[in-house]
């Protein structure tokens, strides 16, 4: 036990109170108890949950007091710190360390002296200037009050304006009343299911060509074709243009392409932006990508003043590269630290591997670690990906469902880059062991040899994981040499699965041999042309590929097999 | 991608074609299109499910079929294996490098030779040879036909022997028939989890001091608590003397202590031998816990006969002790790792780390590394241990449940030696979290900065496991003494719960100052004395042992709390 140290009753004011400023100030205590803390709060709440507001909305989590996870009761009494709400910072001055305080209730505004400043203002729903942006019935999700007020909104109005009624049995059901949720990243796919929850008909306009930014286009695919299965009418690669208002209230949403879509109410989602106006004030620096600067300490480019939470850039764990990452558990660990480091400690940020998980109806999408496309755009070509689909549990146990798995390693050296994983089971164990592994800098020689829980309701025997591994595995030790869809021109193409497989789905100008047959059945493979073989989801072909290759053949094997190729050529 | 290697035609026989043995064929075949690959099997069956049984005997797998993972025609047409079934090694000779194999059906005897052969026996069910041992109705679960002779036994008989009946209603109900588990290990708690989940009415006895010998005893009481709440009698400290049948055909198990317990079916769960036989046979090393000794290419102490599997004593990868560990995962690791150096790599299998997770009811209950009582045992005295209960995920999301956690990690450099995980929500997303963390050597501030999948439904902002890192890291940095229940002799108890918790549950002799109190009431507290701080879960403990170490006291949290207390100072 280390005697504690009698510190120098520093005064620290950690403006925002959420996530990072919270955990910051509560770990400061902690660790002082004579420090002079001032917690400053711009909204009416501390410390509340912002990611269970769509869940608030949707009805799951009923009462808006469950969302106060730490109230300013609770930081005044259990870590004698002064809290502040509704009270603005409105000026600082970095060479007096000094903030201007607006109270939003009396409209006072008051001096404070700092020794040491905290900046966790997170990042601010983008609103771009579009024609009709502030009308009625267009929220962002980012605070307690955004969540009322859709609520109320939602509850408002139970008239049914389409004129629209539909009979089933002697039952009158109303028309759902329609929600356009622009941005398909986390919040807007959240609000997706927990309007859709709510029984609302909801449209969901994407700019990108994808869903999920965190994920490789070819992956969100897959939440794609689910949300459509769900009812979710799905407009990508259509920016929104304006919004109209016709005279009974009802809003139009208009998109570049030209398209109108009515809406009850409209959900923007299109991301966040950090908070830097309080950093400008300061005259601290601002990164590349927008965010404010800070050292592996949480410091900025002032030593007295530190920033923390969606506000920052971070250094993504994986490539080295500056980013901007909004979430919960970094914001809290970068409060922690600064928290530390004002204290005299050492504690260091390791950055952030972006690890992601978002609940859509029944299934779950995760990721962490960079993706194919980041890795493409910073130029890298030293990786490999692999495909798989295995059953989230012992096939023979109830409730197994198929994982959709992507991961990506290095070539040189095995090392595991990231992963991203798809499915209505299962989905959190593996990503998490993915996550740990990352964070170790496993290769992927590491994941086949993991030692993960299996019972047949939990797993298999080889876990997902430990199969991702020995198929990369295979890879780089050379035995089974793979192509991706896309690549079968001028290729001998070579179907092992069973002519009744065949029936449901076949590929064009492909030969099949059913894999039992292949040995017998050699002479009919051309010895002069690189053969890519294809089954359902790769694991026979690897079969086949093995046969072939020992027999002299040049043959590749189809990665992910027909469960990739829809999504990858099809889209 | 490296070119393929002739090879000599090796001829290779593998004993037992169940996990070990039916992944080493198949793996070889993959590896060697040339090699003879013969892999008998005693039993009527390859490759079938084990870890499935106790699910077919309660009818969550229904057809037997589905047990069959990969059928004899799968190894014959896929990978071109001679597969022999109910076909038993009667004889080997190491010098002549053959084997005699029986072929029951025929009852023929023929000798084979090999150049490498591959034991994969696994661990036969132990069966003591205690008096009526052998009466009809006792069974032990461990192929497919032992799973068959259960459901028939428990099909067979409608008839209400017991004489009562009771009336619900218009509805007669037949009272449950009576089952007698023996042996609280995985497969003893699988089963009586099946057994009540088909209306049985279940006792379960075991020998120890408690169920499930990988936890530690204190986590293995919410096992028993949880078993008790579903109905089930538990009867632990109570070995099995012998059996007895009445004329009408009623079982009775009587036990060490005098008591007799009546049985319409007896299951044998006492736990699992290695298959040593046929290594004696062969005349290769037996290691000293009774499993056949090999090295970590799975080699036996005959250079041309590996084992693998069951059978075999393993390395502890925590602890470096050899022990015997039935798994199923790492008995398909060691399968792969004798077939790449039969065919010439340099595989090795790294140990295990005991890794398992069960089933109960609701629950999942997991562990992985090394336990608190095996260090004991070891006379080991560096390591130190930690009892959380955080929630599942999110308190305000529904569904939380809380996790009992505990993490035993070495006090001199803060590495992480074992886990214990129990809970109905997210158990196998945190242990196999551990699992890799154990694997890759993590610290528990490792653990702190992992970076694990959040939102609402799946977990916190501080994932269990980081909370975990956190605590540990609390101790070894100083920052947190602690003490654990039943050290309270001759210190000042101090309880900083609210005085409506202690009416549910108070502390013989411990003073109260509420948390939010304890600032302004340091004076009454002793500064001579060892202060013990202690509230629910130890997290407002943590938070008074800061205030009162800062403030000069010697102060210490009791780690766990309340919640700790009752399973380790009551049982």
């Amino acid at each position: 036990m280390v005697p504690e140290s009698k510190t120098n009753n520093v005064k620290v004011i950690i403006v925002g109170g959420v996530a990072g400023g919270a955990s910051c100030a509560a770990r400061l205590r902690r660790l002082d108890e004579n420090a002079e803390i001032l917690m400053v709060e711009r909204g009416p709440y501390v410390s509340y949950a912002n990611c269970g507001l769509p869940y608030h909305v949707g009805g799951a989590i009923e009462k808006e007091s469950s969302l106060l996870v730490a109230t300013e009761q609770t930081f005044r009494e259990q870590f004698a710190i002064d809290v502040r709400t509704r009270c603005e910072v409105v000026g600082i001055s970095a060479a007096k360390r000094t903030v201007e305080l607006r109270n939003h209730a009396t409209g006072e505004v008051t001096t404070e002296h700092y020794d040491k400043l905290v900046l966790s203002p997170g990042a601010a729903p983008i609103r771009p200037p579009l024609p009709g942006i502030d009308l009625p019935g267009i929220f962002s999700v980012r605070t307690v009050p955004d969540a009322r007020e859709i609520r109320e909104w939602l509850d408002r109005d139970t008239v049914d304006r389409s004129g629209m009624h539909s009979y089933t049995g002697y039952q009158t059901v109303m028309p759902a009343k329609r929600a356009v949720v622009i941005g398909g990243g986390f919040i807007g796919l959240e609000m997706v299911e927990n309007l859709v929850h709510r029984g609302l008909e909801v449209t969901l306009i994407e700019k990108l060509n994808q869903v999920m930014p965190p994920l490789d286009p070819e992956m969100a695919r897959f939440v794609e074709r689910y949300l459509i299965k769900h009812g979710v009418h799905l407009e990508l690669n259509d920016g929104v243009a304006g919004f109209e208002q016709s005279p009974d209230g009802l809003l139009e949403v208009l998109t570049s392409s030209g398209k109108r879509h009515p809406a009850d109410i409209v959900i923007l989602a299109i991301g966040v932006r950090p908070e830097t106006a309080l950093a400008k004030m300061a005259g601290i620096e601002i990164g590349q990508r927008g965010g404010i600067r800070v050292d592996e300490h949480m410091r900025t480019s002032d030593p007295d003043i530190f920033a923390v939470g969606d506000a920052v850039e971070v250094k993504d764990y994986v490539t080295g590269q500056w980013s901007l990452v909004a979430l919960a558990g970094p914001a809290n660990r970068q409060g922690r630290i600064a928290a530390d480091v004002i204290t005299g400690r050492d504690s260091r940020f390791r950055g952030t591997q972006g690890t992601s998980i978002c609940q859509i109806f029944e299934a779950a999408i995760a990721q962490t670690g960079t993706t194919e496309k980041f890795l493409t755009q910073l130029g890298e070509t030293d990786f490999e990906k692999i495909y798989i689909y295995p059953n989230s549990h012992a096939g023979y146990y109830p409730g197994a469902k198929y994982l959709a798995i992507k991961v990506i390693f290095r070539k040189s050296d095995g090392r595991l880059l990231g992963a991203q994983v798809l499915g209505e089971d299962g989905v959190a164990k593996r990503i998490d062991a993915f996550a740990m592994a990352i964070q170790m800098g496993c290769t992927i020689y590491d994941l086949e040899e993991a030692e993960l829980s299996y019972a047949p309701p939990f797993g298999s025997a080889k876990d997902p994981v430990n199969f991702a591994g020995m198929v990369a595995a295979d890879i780089l030790r050379g035995d089974m040499p793979i192509s991706h869809w896309g690549s079968e021109d001028g290729r001998f193409l070579l179907d092992v699965r069973n002519p009744q497989e065949l029936a449901v789905e076949s590929v064009p100008g492909a030969v099949n041999i059913p894999l039992p047959q292949l040995r017998g059945r050699l002479g009919e493979l051309p010895r002069d042309r690189e053969i890519l073989v294809i089954c359902r989801s790769a694991q026979r072909a690897y079969y086949a590929t093995r046969i072939l290759l020992q027999n002299g053949f040049n043959a590749q094997c189809l990665s992910g097999g027909m469960l990739s190729r829809s999504v990858l050529l099809e889209g």
